[in-house]
């Protein structure tokens, strides 16, 4: 027996289709930091992007090939991530947060051919341009001060006059759906950065997913801000996702400081919004401090690193928003886990819930693999590496050395992909993340997790921020060094906030060594970068 | 480049292990008739389902053996749902309101190796059977006359004692996602039923699909209803949908009749509910007679044949409910569009939409094809025959006669599936149906829809229901004939009722053939059978 189903491929230009047309009333709003923000309705976008897939294959850009972009969040940004998969070219996100030296590399690797740049972020492309080799053409969106480009090898095109005048309808080709729609390098610690090639088939499938309301349920009726960059896992795959469902999207572009983010929120009236604990911090000082109505947001997702509880509590009690835990990875699309509670429980045991990592959809499956190899049980105590599984998950890096794609052992395993997290599972299906294998810290035979204490730490009223990193302990083997930043006038009274933790965790767990510090450092994408704590360490700069 | 995402097939068996293990805790309630429903949890039902596929493998069953049902919406039935297509064999929902030659017809065109059968359809069986050649195994659920089997040739067991003691876990077979997964005939009006087979890959998208707010957005937080047969269209998808996301299950099992419905939704407290318009016009009458608090229903879905406006209002304002208009067919998995308004109106405006056929997903694309031919705009006035394509529309029909699949040309062109229907698509994407291509009325070379006609007759308070369909007319060519059922107690005043429509549409569409009728015939799913009215006034039945 055969089934009888059509074999209709699931593409980006699908979600283009219907978002442009079903849901052409839908709008996108790009913040300008002027009066009025600049308003595109989903038609248009459909228009523009099909006249930029034209303008692209005038460029000489074929199936296959790398279109990068070095944007903001922004309307175009968007008008990109549609058209240039559709069309069968390969959208590159570069993150304008790394060394210039790694954005040149990654250029390289990739590589790119053609980069779409907002005009203020020419300087960064001029510095990063004279190290690459594979760029023919830039394309400039928006204002910007173009002569620092002067002289260099591509050529340079105005967006608006390359797009001007172009059929706003594109024949978009019937590819496979396993052919490759987009590009990101994770922001790796150690090594090169690597690359992940999403297909057709697992956006369109990831974007399904982001839709349900098992992950964040966006509909028609919803605007979307996606404060995490568009060069950060395809921002969590909510551009995509939006289209398809016909959420309106608010984009930030790059006002990403905590007044204009408030300013936005409270005039613009977003429903859901996503970004990394830092953003959200920096936020909530800013809006306990200036009073604005958050309180549209009826979700802000938090995801990519741990969020602190008291992060959630705090926008929930002062300011009647609820937030959501996700867990995700690059490698992962990103989703990952989303942290709802079962229903029918009371507050305190859904906030029990609402700080672990969260529940995996049907799309991911998971498993733990213990210190000797061998599977744990999911019963919420044993602990392991997490390994997972689905049509959204990288089975390899793209280009190693031979040109093919490289699977290093310490990444993937049988078709799995090793998360490098370490974590519990519970029988319903909670992922409560304890920490990095590499972060974890090894005291004596025993594991102390560094998360737990940066989070008991950060429930502290006199600490803003806490890391906690593994030191070498001639005794022990390793010993956690706390690292915390302190509330503006807070003396530094480390034995107090010992005293704090001891409440909560045995005695063996509790720091013996302390630093103040100004901020934690962090990495490109915003979060706690713990081998720079661990080299200033090793360095003595943080005795 | 290639893309170096993991190439996870999307299985049934993974809608299984997901429901059974993350969603564990939800649970399906069947209704008994007697005190207490009956009540199992995913986790247990996941068990079950691992146990049933160990005995159907003894019984013989392997991949691509058709296993068929005959059964009431009931937890078993459920386990069948879930353990047949993941073990790699194709679950066959008979349908049990056929004549018995048509449901032995299918058995043997199918064909059927096993039959699963609730014991009070024993009877049913009993007369099909003799006519059937294929079947090895007969499996009984539940209590039922089991000696009206006495004689017959396949071997006979009983469900549970199959079961019991088996393995609760299965090693799920990895299976291609476009294998055959569930076989549904379509009750079709004309010609033999005609066969249509999901593939695990059109399941599992149209689950997603169910389970985003473009469609009917279930989350763990629902309890539904399918009071639509788990044998029409796979219950719409509900039963699939609903282990994805952990939403909980009210089963009717066989008590279908208004009473107990209205009984099992006041006690059970259903969310979300699905059938088709005439059960709830049934259930209507019951709570009007009888009040019940059936407010729990957040989503009545009413689909299958044309929503009455007038239903839904009912519903609405007498009763708390909201109605939710969607269409679809057996071709399709079955969705189709759901009616959901776009954002922003007031009242009056949201109804105009909510009364459409609905808003197609990002997954079914439409076009309208004109009496000539030719593509129609989607410009809501223009009318043609809809034609739709996706990766859950079929692509044609099950075992022609060499064998092969099906591609009768009045069905399927250039890839696209043929609905039948007839209708308008506005600029947003919102499908009217007009009429089926074989009841619109065709007067003096002009259109007159059936369906409106019939909307407009039902909305009249003396009307309880009305059936309109074309009669050969020596002038026109066709004109209507007004069939209708009148409330108790009211006098038949057709020249009123003419008068009413005279309101509402030109004069050249009233009709000038009228018969009261003490009910519309239906089909074996509860449509009007526009066939059996049309055959009656041949004969003279209806003058
Ligand atoms: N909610 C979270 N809690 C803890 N760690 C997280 C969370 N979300 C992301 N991460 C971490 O971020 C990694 C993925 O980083 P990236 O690929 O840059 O997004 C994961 O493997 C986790 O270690």
């Amino acid at each position: 027996m055969q089934s009888t189903m059509q074999d209709v491929p699931l593409l980006v230009s699908r979600i283009l289709r219907h978002g442009s047309t079903i849901h052409g009333r839908a709008r996108v709003t790009t913040w300008t930091g002027e009066d009025e923000p600049h308003r595109r309705s989903f038609a248009d976008v459909g228009a523009r992007s099909a006249q930029l897939a034209h303008a692209l294959r005038e460029l000489g850009t074929g199936e296959g090939d790398v279109v990068a972009t070095l944007m903001w969040n922004n309307a175009e940004h968007l008008e990109t991530y549609l058209a240039v998969p559709s069309m069968g070219a390969v959208l590159h996100t570069l993150n304008l947060r790394l060394p210039t030296s790694q954005i040149s590399w990654i250029i390289n690797h990739a590589p790119d051919r053609v980069i779409l740049v907002n005009g203020t972020l020419l300087p960064l492309l001029a510095a990063v341009l004279p190290a690459c080799d594979t760029v023919e053409h830039v394309v400039v969106v928006g204002p910007g001060d173009r002569t620092v480009l002067d002289g260099c090898r591509p050529a340079v095109h105005d967006y608006e006059e390359l797009i001007a005048g172009r059929p706003t309808g594109y024949d978009w080709p019937e590819l496979d759906e396993r052919r490759p729609a987009a590009l990101c390098y994770t922001s790796g610690t150690t090594g090169d950065p690597k690359g992940v090639v999403y297909s057709h088939r697992s956006v369109y499938l990831h974007s399904m997913q982001v839709n349900t309301r098992e992950s964040f349920g966006l509909s028609w009726q919803d605007t979307v801000m996606p404060v995490v960059p568009m060069f950060h896992v395809n921002a969590w795959g909510l551009p995509h996702a939006a289209f398809m469902s016909g959420a309106s999207m608010l984009m930030p572009d790059r006002f990403l400081q905590p007044a204009p983010l408030a300013q936005m929120i409270e005039s613009e009236r977003p429903t859901v919004a996503g970004a990394v604990p830092s953003i959200w911090s920096g936020l909530l000082a800013e809006i306990d401090a200036n009073p604005r109505d958050v309180s549209s947001m009826a979700q802000v997702i938090i995801g990519g690193s741990a969020c602190p509880p008291v992060l959630m509590q705090a926008f929930q009690e002062r300011h009647r928003v609820r937030v959501v835990h996700a867990w995700g990875m690059t490698e992962m699309s990103p989703l990952g886990c989303v942290s709802h509670p079962p229903g029918g429980l009371d507050e305190d045991a859904e906030w029990a819930y609402r700080e672990k990592q969260g529940r995996f959809p049907a799309g991911v499956e998971a498993r733990l693999i213990g210190p000797d190899g061998e599977e744990m049980p999911h019963d919420g105590v044993a602990a392991g590496e997490l390994e997972v599984r689905g049509p959204w998950v990288a089975s390899a890096y793209h280009g190693g050395r031979d040109g093919e794609p490289s699977r290093p052992e310490d990444k993937f395993r049988d078709g799995w992909l090793r998360t490098g997290d370490i974590g519990t599972i519970s029988p319903d299906g909670y992922l409560v993340l304890t920490d990095r294998a590499k972060d974890v810290i090894k005291s004596g035979g025993e594991w102390i997790s560094s998360v737990e204490l940066e989070n008991l730490l950060m429930a502290h009223p006199d600490v803003v921020e806490a890391a906690v990193v593994a030191v070498p302990d001639d005794r022990w083997g390793e010993r956690p060094l706390a690292t915390v930043v302190l509330r503006e006038g807070a003396a530094p009274d480390f034995a107090a906030l010992r005293l704090f933790l001891a409440e909560r965790l045995p005695r063996w767990q509790l720091p013996e060594r302390w630093v103040a510090v100004d901020a934690v450092p962090k990495t490109s994408v915003g979060k706690f970068d713990k081998k720079v704590i661990r080299r200033s360490h090793a360095n003595g700069e943080l005795d």
